[in-house]
């Protein structure tokens, strides 16, 4: 039995620890062999393989990125693509895949099984947070940390200077990682993409922070948006010199109408990539290594078709499928907790 | 309404976060007054009382410790206990309970509301996680990080000098804390409660680690036990001068053993209260907030002899009772997954 | 004897550690009485004071910030500014002052004592590492560690996704933050004020680096300015909405620049107030706490005018003037040690 | 010109760093060629060599432990040692070689280079600082800052139990990171090995802490010794089981000491090689990297019988005789700062 192994999408700290287990326990009990697939869904496509087996993962269970590298290639976008890859795997031996990634990389492997029956089975990754097959994926809980270690720092600059500081976090459509690290940072307003904020509410809490003495934290997730927002972020892109407006444009943004609203001072620190690189939190090692062991061992049972998922403190085995079913958002009724702690 | 809160048992990391979550809900939502009792069970008995409002949980959400003191005291232990407490609560006007603390701590907890009409709700403590009534709790995280660091600093002088670096965890009946952190950490073998080890396959896989030239990490919660443990104890007993054998014992005593059976040099680091001190995970942060917010609510509610409990990423009440109804130990099928790993 | 104590400039991890040493070694050794001025020369020109004894500076050790407050305000620039600071030195009894800052603050201790007659002793605070009288000052570890732990983080991201990664870091006039970071976090490009860069010089490392087959990361000081600087930022300040070119602006500008010269997708981390805030380093707390050791021994022994400092590990007085004599900017020869790891 | 390089002695975070720097600057910039000796002389001396270039550095600045393994070898005390180092760097064509350790790896070079005319520089390398010839060392910031952190977190602990917690760190001979590491953490008692404590005033303290309501945090080296100290400690060794009564014994046995002349529970926190692992601090780092810089440069012009230094933050190069002049240990005067804190 030849097992192939990709990672695909953005990256997410805990990749390596996937791999490791899989191939640790795909070679001591079970007795596979091993291909990586470099790339993503560009290896098989192009034959771009990497050699795996038990001295090419040693030590790399706390390093953050992947060692099969990553792309967002999808094979279906590309001509003949799924051919290719069929080709690939046949010529490769490879018996069965097993692929690491988000929406759009499982996607591919629920179609690639589904209709052209390439034997995938599912493990999945968002630093978002925002699969709702799995009640975590790894790598949030590194972003949370990191965040949270930021937000702590922040808040002696906040009361020593008395100024406003946002901080923009990850979280396009989701705002999982600016609810989590605002709520365990002690931030005094948080603001996801699932509710669009009102300006004159935001300034309101900063100023009512203000007169109690103590100087407001604003999280502030990278997809966030006012509720007049396409009118006023038009304007805001007119003024950013990239067309980037969601990657570095909010939380300068809103530090810039903070400022001229309420007369405070306020600064900015964007976050960027930090959250997303180095080495896993423990939790999240301990997520991507259960995962791996368990995504062998659906191969193993030759439960094709599925993606291994947390639920509650267990792996559980759900259909690939539901990896694209629906993005998890943040439910109105937790945002609603939070607010507890604005202003 | 004024709650009167209390937290008893051993330190963890999140219990003011607990405290502040269920203060500035009650008081901002609920317009509630709070009482702080002193030191756990034992302010009740006395009458003594801490100020408990918004001001007084200002700045404490990332201190370790609680503001509140903690004690092992039970009041089922003490003349005319369960009396006193009753009639401190009158004097105090304190119209319910909210109990932080542990299986001890809540079977007092449980045992008044049930016996005694005192309205109680809980919320779990203990850094073990060994409560079978709730998935994670607080503090829990903190410790498995920090177990974790630890691992990750000795790797490289173990394989610098090819020497056993044998790690000492928290943890006498539940092996949670050397499960999460070992396979975390990349240790070669993990010994826990539930399963007595035997020390010559500890010694092979040492030596089998050797072979492959990487040198070993042991870790071992300090309750565990070799098979033919209680003899050969009782004899380590008799060489320790405090009789404290699982406190600082298990892990002198084995890197003494896996020393003279195999020849090679072993090391000890036995990290004690450092796990169950200082700044909370943002994991246990978020999970200790939400406890608290939850609590408050069951208050509101009128849902006594209740507690609050993770089940995936859902908070949700169960029956006090289930505190103290069975210990969460490592199953079989678990601890067999991190075997994978040793040697 | 009583000793006035204040703190002004910008926020600095270490502050609170000096409070405390002076207060302890004061109080418990010589037997003085203190009174703390809130928020830098504004305490003393408007007589505003606060409480400072040994349980006002109890736990204060490890936090950032400082509990005295900080201000910009210049006396000099004030109406009457000098002759209210000497009545209200006079109406508190206060023999002598401590003043911890940098050189606007110690600019202001220096000409009272020198033209005034007030007694001061100075101690150093930059987080930059900028004043020429002292090897190092307490904060500016902290700064580096921080922004060394979030290249540490950038390296797999960049590897894994082979981009560019720009960190924007601390430093307006000095590059000392950007040059220990880059050389500890092993960045492939390092930028500061004292070295106008060339874009193409630039691009043609980041270009090498993937030639290697590795990603770049380049670390840029706030200050940091191309060769051809003032056409290019005039050109960047247009586009920018806020005016403040330095602070915000040259990750972001030089991101794109980037992108646009080598076709490589380029990210950016925007670190900020992050860098100054939160828990001093050990060594900033050594330094700190020895700093306000010899602070009031300097006071006891009548020794005003003068500034504590570090040089070597020894803590030495030199005369107050020093701190505003010179910058202390990165020198040629340092960088070119940099250099060897361009590319 | 080709260069050997080795890394003799203890582990110490930052022997990475420096190997990289010297070979990252002797190709690039001069056009050397390297051979790696493993484990400390054992490598010239029995010939074992490892490849050393610039992929073979590639990505270790951050990784604690060294690629080039260690030893305490001692090729003085083996038969006909010289003259097979000497065949084998002739063999190897090794013109000179650049030699990291402590006292003892230095000693050897030292004499090797005057008795035997073996070019050699060298790099100086203590944990525990004690090197009179150098401010500081690499390593000792990382141990410091590691055991302060578990120092802070021990705090919470203390406090809401209301118990002496007893914290060992390394230092056999100096109590440097005792020192730094307790006046960083705000210990309440710290012994080292250049002072000779006494048992009553070590509960004296212990005592007065706990009048004042707070919970006493005692770090104490692993040499340090109770001024009765021969007759007790022969005690103490008689009840340990491994005769390592510095090793792992004087934590234990002050926190039983203190609990049964105070009567107030006490618990050990044994770090052990937690302190010598793992990543460098940043300020490790830079240090590391430039004795590196330096010492290949001293290479280039032919300063043999050299080491490099610190001197305030200069790099400098001074006799290797002078690594094992004296050991340098703590000052009384600095140790009578120290004192301030206690109690």
């Amino acid at each position: 039995m030849r097992v192939g192994l990709l990672t695909g999408g953005g990256d997410c700290p805990g990749l390596n620890a996937v791999i490791r287990a899989v191939v640790r326990k795909g070679v001591q009990d079970y007795g596979y062999d091993f291909t990586g697939y470099r790339d993503g869904w560009r290896g098989p496509l192009q034959g771009s393989v990497s050699r795996l087996d038990i001295p090419a993962v040693r030590g790399i269970l706390p390093r953050g990125g992947t060692i099969l590298g990553s792309s967002r290639t999808n094979p279906f976008k590309e001509p003949d693509g799924v051919r290719r890859i069929r080709e690939n795997l046949a010529k490769d031996e490879v018996d069965a895949l097993i692929v690491i990634g988000g929406e759009d990389t499982l996607g591919v492997a629920a179609r690639l099984h589904e209709e052209h029956g390439v034997r995938c089975v599912g493990v999945p990754k968002t630093i978002d947070n925002d699969l709702s097959a799995t009640d975590y994926t790894f790598g949030f809980d590194t972003a949370v940390n990191i965040a949270t270690e930021a937000i702590d720092r922040l808040h002696t600059t906040a009361e020593s200077h008395m100024r406003v500081l946002v901080v923009e976090v990850m979280g396009r459509h989701a705002g999982w990682i600016a609810l989590h690290s605002g709520l365990a940072g002690g931030a005094n307003v948080i603001l996801i993409p699932e509710q669009r904020f009102d300006l004159d509410e935001v300034c309101g809490w900063v100023t009512s922070r203000f007169r109690a003495s103590y100087a407001p934290i604003v999280v502030v997730a990278e997809g966030a948006m006012p509720r007049d927002g396409d009118l006023v972020l038009k304007d805001a892109a007119a003024h950013d010199s990239f067309g980037h407006v969601r990657l570095s444009g909010v939380g300068e943004w809103l530090a810039k109408e903070i400022e001229s609203r309420t007369g405070k001072e306020a600064r900015t620190t964007v976050l960027g990539h930090v959250q997303r690189g180095g080495t896993p939190s423990a939790f999240d090692r301990w997520l991507a290594t259960r995962f791996g062991l368990h995504a062998i061992t659906a191969v193993r049972d030759g439960e094709y078709g599925r993606m291994v998922a947390l639920r509650g403190p267990d792996v559980v085995r759900v259909p690939l499928r539901e990896a694209t079913a629906r993005l998890k958002t943040v439910p109105d009724a937790l945002y609603a907790e939070a607010r507890t702690f604005f202003g």
